[in-house]
This record gives structure tokens, C-alpha cells and sequence, in this order.
């Protein structure tokens, strides 16, 4: 909880319930376990929705009408391809980079030849943040191409956000029902409140930097192992698990040796994350479907013995937990669950972006100094 | 100030009186006018120290002993060159790119290439630190000359860190008196609490991101106007001012106008920022050695005026107001002040993400949610 300092500021670690922005764009009822996105349920959205209508509504803050709708996905599907530069760049990767340092890297050299690059009105803002949202799958894609040796696969404007993705990875039209269930993780996945690759693109954006700026802000943020890669990790544990048998001793032991368990527990959710409810339904489909229930029996398994030793502490699988099983189906390798994130998440950034420089102060926060004062200098021929 | 919201969360627009974090690095006393670097005074370090030293001071809390200084001195001179690729890049520039573009660009691409990139340790953190001191002034010196055409100069070893850059920007070794204004100018920029551009790089290595994504991240901060450039903008002011006679009808016009006047005030300092009395004395200085007095005859007058209409506001010259007639007559083009400025200030970002990530808690502020709820979805076919 915060607390007052002697001068009457407020301090608390990591900002932890400190607000650092009123925004219109998305809210958590931790308690309830509902996310919302614009006043609309995350469930609903799920459901009905799509990746291209969910990013129009976080983004201007309504649902598109079929014009409006059609005018922005001809605009997004239309923006995916990279300045000619950055494609030549990926052609040369450097030994074992890390995808996200890719990320980072391609799209900051994208923003060199942004034809908006000086206007700073929120028109050229819009257009810019639309660019940002349709190349990042585009780079994530070529990256994968370019270490294996392989050919880029150029977008497909006939294919949907979600589609394009799967088939500029794979060089193959994906099953549409995988492709759907994909837009329904990317819809998942859209906005969270300020968590911190978000917080980092505001505080970017606030000295009035331009979006790519905050974007790459973001993506350096996100690569955090404390952010991005838990999904990554809790397959790896799954994997450690092996077999569903084995779940009940390994959860025991973990918790008795107080390590920590891969994809529970949020800072916000004192409940089952509504998105972890939607992603281990279709972690579930996709298993029947490929006859492949190895990961998910596992994955089962230790819910049930973690709900029976510590959901009367708040503590339940979050949105990481089953969305690894989900992406491992839909054939996108594992060290690419972080940028996948990032495919996302970037319409929340981008959408906060433009609402907080709206209404734009920089942030400027304390330190409460705990050094030395009054120290002399002491010249170097006198230092011990 | 904060003030507390219905669920008890504390609220400030822009963090203003937070306190983000607790830190020995440096403290600001913005009623006296004081800055110190772990406790000893700016001025003091200005008079009598120099950039090697006190980048040491900050990032490791105390000034070295002869063998230490001369250990970091070698490693940080050592470390200036770039990596082929990167070099290969910054030679074909796309057209008029943003100087702080292309330092964003250019470590982003440098951190692929970095030894220790895989490595998380306090000891790799630091090689990484004095890697990326070393490196942005060979970025920002490649990138001027790429821009005229001109051949790279290569690094002097044999030069300290500021005459160093002065001579890779001209190709000719600086004055002596020049090069250590420079050192000083350097020196007083180093660290300076938790502005935007420290704060962001905090941010992003809360999550236990890398430090080359945390000063990407510094840097993208820094280009936003309401925080670098300001310098730039004064030495605009001053050249609009045009002679002396002219400053007291501008800033009368403009205090009427209620107009910003560039390089006056500052959020935390209600006195004469220690930094541009400092700077001052130099402009005074170079203005007399190379006999031009007409920009500090203008800036001067518009001191003068401030001073009478608006010191007792609290509002004072700051550390901007006099840097850009020092850099001026160094040879620095206007344009690169704020690159310049992080050639300083990542020493004190590099020594805030040290300290910090030592005892780390990822960034998760809050957000008011002030948007609509309880929105029902309507299928697209129905929306007007």
C-alpha cells in the first residue's frame, strides 16, 4: 500500500496501487474476475468479435459499423509489408538473436521511413499506430523465416489479421477454425490495463515522443521475464511434469519448497482470469481435435491440486496457463509466445498512447534520496 | 499533489510528488538550488573532477582510487568502436532521419552484437553499461558525418571521453580548454533524479528486460520535446531576439502573451538551477575567447528581465537556458544537443537500472477507469 513520506509524497514499490493514468480503454474487476474492453465484456468479445472489430473499438472506442469496419481492415491489411531497408536487414541476422531484441530493432528501423515520421497530429498518430499493429506480425514472421534458412512468405491481403500471421509463419493457409481460435487468443490478449510494457509506452509517449518511440519502449518492456515469456515457461514445466500422474507430487513438492508455479497467480486477479476460463476451453478443443491430450490432461491435473491447496489464498491460473497448449497446436514455436504477445498487445499500447496524449502530462516522479549528503570531494591523489 | 481515490489508491496526473522509487545516486535540493552526485556538490565535481571520475561515482557510489579510475578509464576508451554491421548500417541513412532515430536504431542493433548479451549478472550489467557509455558518442559523431558525406573518423584512444567525441565530430583535435568545458558541461549533466527519460528506463528493466532495452527506451523518452530539445529551442529564442536591445519587449510580449519562455523554470528547482550558473560562467567565457558576445549579450538581457518580472514566481533559468551558447561555440550543431545530452545522461541511467534492478519490483500502476460499463454487444448487421 502507499505511504506518505515526511514531505508528503506518496511511495510505493513498483507503484503498486498507485494510479498513473485514468484512461477509458479497458478495466479489471479483480475480484469478479470480468475484464472489459471499452464497457464490453472480454466474454462477449470472445465470442462474437474479432481481432480487426475488437482493435477498431479499443482503439476510437466504439464498435465499427461494416463501413467503418471495412474501411480499417483495408487499412491494416493493406500496411503489412516492411520498407525495403528493414527487409534487407532481416536477410542478415545476427547469431542467436533474442526475437523480441528483432522486434525492437525492425520496427524502430521502420520508423525511419514512416511517411509520417515528423507530423505529430492525431490523425498521422492513428496512421501510424495502424502501421505499427500491421507489420509486427510481418516481422515476427520474416524473423522465423530468416533462421531457418527460408524464404519469406509476403502477407496476404485475402487472409484476416490472425490468418496472415499463421500463414506467413508456415507458408501454408492455415484450417480456418485454427486461424479463428488464434483471433480469439490475439482478441484475448488486446489490453490489460497499465501493466508495464503498457506504463513504459505512456511514459515514452508523455515527453510528447513519437508512437514508434513508445512502441519500441514497449516491446524492450515486454521482454522482461517478469512480463512477457511466462506462457513459454509454464509449457516447459508442463514438459518437466511429463505425464499427468506425476502432477499431484511435483505441485506438492513445488509448494512445499514455496517456488513459484508457472501461469498463477496476478497482481489483480483475486479470482480465475476470464481469459485463462476461454483459453483452457479451446486448449481443450484443439487437444481433441489433434488427438494430442498429453499436455492438457497434465495441465488439468495441476489446476485441480492447486484449486484444492491455495485458491482460498486468490490464487488461480491466469491468462499464461493455458494459452502455451493453445499456440503449441497452432504450430507457433515457442520462443515466439512473447512477440505473439506483442502481436497483440500492441493495439493496447497504441490505443493508450492516443488517449493519453490527449490529455498528455510527462511524468516526472520522485526518488526519495537515501545516499549520503554533504560528502566532501576528496582529491585523487588522497583516496585510499 | 496525490490525493487518495474511493478504493484507497493514490492519484497524481504525470506522477507529480510520487515517489517511484528509492535511490542513493543523486538528490536534488530544489529550494536551495543544490545537486549533488552521491552526496558530493556539482559544483564541486565541475571545479575539480571530470566525466571518467564521476560517471564512476555514480554508477559504483564512490570516486575511484588512481588504479581504479585508470581500469574503467581504459575499459570505457577501449569500448568506443561499433560493431561492423552496425557501422555498415549507419552509412546508408534513409533521408533526414531524427538524430535520436538513429541512436535508438543503432543500439538496438549494437545490443545484438553485445558479448554479454545472454548474461543477467550485476558484472555483465556493468560491461554493458560502459559499453553503451562508450558507444553513443561514436554514434552520434558517425552519424554527422554520414550526413555530410563524410568519412567516419575513428576513435581516439588516446583522448579522454569528451575531446574524444568533439574530435570524431570535427576530425580535428579539440582545444584543450574547449574539450574540458565540454567535460564539465558533460559532468553537470550526468544524472538528475527521476526524470521521464531515467524513469522509462526503470520501467522497462523492472520486468528484468536487458539494459540495452532499458536505454532504448531512455532514449526514445528523450526525444519527445517536453524533455530534450529545449536547448535547442532557446538558442532559437534567442537568435528570433536578435539583439540585446530587443530582449525586454520579446519577454515582456511574451509574459503578456502568456507564453513559454524557453530555458525558464523547472519542476523541482524554485531557484537558480547549480547547473546553468555553472554553464553560465562558461558561455561568458567562450564568448569572450572567441570574441561573439551576441548571443550571451541576449540571453543575459533576458535573464535580467526574468528576473525583475518573474524570479519571485520561483521561476529561474535552467540548466537549458545557457548550454546551447557553450555547445555553439564547441562546434556542436544545434541539432545535436539532445543526443548529446544522452551522451551524459546514460550514466545516470545506466546507474538507476544497476541500482535498481538490485532490489527490483516490476512497474503495475493502477488505472482510474473512467469509460462506460455494462456495454452489451451489438452484432455488427445491427450498429447504425
Amino acid at each position: 500500500m502507499p505511504f506518505l513520506t515526511a514531505e508528503g509524497q506518496t511511495y510505493s514499490k513498483g507503484l503498486e496501487n498507485v494510479v498513473a493514468a485514468i484512461s477509458a480503454i479497458s478495466a479489471i474487476d479483480g475480484k469478479e474476475g470480468i475484464l472489459i474492453y471499452r464497457g464490453i465484456d472480454i466474454e462477449a468479445l470472445a465470442k462474437h468479435s474479432n481481432f480487426g472489430e475488437s482493435s477498431y473499438l479499443l482503439l476510437f472506442g466504439d464498435l465499427p459499423n461494416k463501413h467503418e469496419l471495412e474501411h480499417f481492415c483495408a487499412d491494416l491489411f493493406g500496411a503489412r509489408e516492411l520498407p525495403e531497408n528493414v527487409v534487407n536487414c532481416l536477410k542478415s541476422l545476427p547469431p542467436d538473436p533474442h526475437p523480441m531484441d528483432i522486434l525492437k530493432l525492425a520496427l524502430a528501423h521502420a520508423a525511419l521511413y514512416d511517411p509520417d515520421k515528423n507530423r505529430m497530429n492525431r490523425k498521422a498518430k492513428i496512421r501510424k499506430a495502424i502501421r505499427i499493429i500491421a507489420q509486427l506480425p510481418t516481422i515476427t514472421a520474416f524473423y522465423h523465416r530468416a533462421r531457418q534458412g527460408k524464404e519469406f512468405i509476403m502477407p496476404n491481403p485475402e487472409l484476416d489479421h490472425a490468418a496472415n500471421f499463421l500463414y506467413m509463419l508456415s507458408g501454408k493457409e492455415p484450417d480456418p477454425e485454427d486461424a479463428k481460435i488464434f483471433d480469439i487468443a490475439l482478441v484475448l490478449h488486446l489490453d490489460h490495463g497499465l501493466n508495464a510494457s503498457t506504463f513504459s509506452a505512456l511514459v515514452t509517449a508523455s515527453t510528447l515522443s513519437d508512437m514508434h518511440s513508445a512502441i519500441v519502449s514497449a516491446i524492450g518492456t515486454l521482454k522482461g521475464p517478469l512480463h512477457g515469456g511466462a506462457n513459454e515457461r509454464v509449457l516447459d514445466m508442463l514438459e518437466e511434469i511429463g505425464r499427468p500422474e506425476k502432477a499431484e507430487k511435483y505441485i506438492m513438492n513445488a509448494l512445499k519448497e514455496k517456488r513459484k508455479i508457472m501461469g498463477f497467480g496476478h497482481r489483480v486477479y483475486k479470482t480465475m482470469d476470464p481469459r485463462a476460463k476461454i483459453l483452457k476451453e479451446y486448449a481443450i478443443k484443439l487437444s481433441d481435435k489433434y488427438n494430442d491430450r498429453r499436455l492438457i490432461d497434465i495441465a488439468l491435473k495441476v489446476e485441480e491440486v492447486m484449486k484444492r491447496e491455495v485458491s482460498k489464498k486468490g490464487i488461480y491460473p491466469n491468462v499464461d496457463f493455458y494459452s502455451g497448449i493453445v499456440y503449441k497446436f497452432l504450430g507457433i514455436p515457442k520462443d515466439l509466445y512473447t512477440p505473439v504477445f506483442a502481436i497483440a498487445r500492441v493495439v493496447g499500447w497504441t490505443a493508450h498512447v492516443l488517449e493519453y496524449t490527449e490529455a498528455n502530462r510527462i511524468f516526472r516522479p520522485r526518488v526519495l534520496y537515501n545516499g549520503p549528503i554533504d560528502r566532501e570531494y576528496i582529491p585523487l591523489e588522497q583516496r585510499p
